[in-house]
């Protein structure tokens, strides 16, 4: 059985294409921009957003190491990644991620919060091409991680079925703060 | 994204294989049983329990329209598939689906209902092979369905994770009466 991170990484290998154009709205430690960075391609793009230097210094590492070179850093919030698309005049995506919580072995004062998050996603959803997928990974274990899953499946619950179908996938017996994954597909 | 029925099919798809043993727990109208009975093939067997005589006779009949002759049909509770499995001599199953609810377009005073539904899942679970999985599609719509809903996911809470990881796919901007699907695969 796939666990959450696999579970969105194979969501995107069965829908992402070579010369597609992704956003990774959470950057962090890199390895989901690698990861759809291989699906689109060197045709493709990946616009990946962070708001820790640090994230981007460990990320562009990672990618020269892996010889990737179509991953295009942003040192902003996500909640800013459609003003970035505007200026690299880009109206359509083909899919975006979402990694929430802090970035893996650093401060974790330092996290995604509600507000900002539900901007992101109703901004890039905005941008996402008919039929195309926005994965969410949720992070509930903890106190502004609980908040914002909160704040962010209220948001999803009221999303008219009209704009998009949303499905949740999660482990049944495991501990209420374990993370789990959202999908949103665009009508 | 994979409505409910489809992701328990693709589930089953990507996890069982020409040869297996596998157990549809709930007949009703035959789909799931056809759907089993193309991808274990004819060196496999489909063991396919329901209560109602109706149901058996409808399947049969697309079973053999289908020219499916690896599906054995039994008019027995699913509580009771363990029974059968063992006056087959079979040790062992490779994967079980249940459908719960009532059979579509009949008496829908007949449903599935908790204890025996619980009773089955444990039962063949115990049979089940290491790997292999067990899907449940749960159908909170009608209020047998709600009660079932309830015991059986707090059964699937409390499942220890070192006999088994249980996964919860639903939809999210949809009624909570919609249903939804359950994943067990076995430790």
């Amino acid at each position: 059985m796939l666990s959450i991170i696999p579970f969105i990484h194979q969501l995107f290998t069965d829908t992402i294409h070579e010369g597609d154009i992704v956003v990774d709205a959470t950057l962090g430690n890199g390895h989901d921009s690698l990861v759809l960075s291989k699906l689109v391609g060197d045709n493709g793009k990946v616009f990946a957003f962070d708001i820790q230097q640090e994230a981007i210094d460990q990320a562009k590492q990672r990618f020269s190491e892996n010889n990737r070179h179509n991953i295009y850093t942003f040192l902003k919030g996500h909640e800013l990644a459609t003003d970035i698309l505007d200026e690299h005049t880009i109206d359509e995506i083909d899919g975006a991620i979402f990694n929430l919580g802090y970035l893996p072995g650093s401060d974790q004062q330092i996290t995604t919060t509600e507000t900002t998050t539900i901007q992101a996603i109703e901004r890039l959803l905005d941008r996402l091409k008919s039929g195309g997928h926005i994965g969410i990974v949720i992070y509930p274990g903890h106190p502004e991680g609980r908040q914002e899953k909160e704040a962010v499946m209220d948001y999803l619950r009221n999303l008219s079925s009209k704009i998009a179908d949303v499905a949740k996938y999660e482990m049944v017996n495991r501990s209420e703060r374990a993370p789990f994954a959202v999908v949103i597909q665009k009508k």
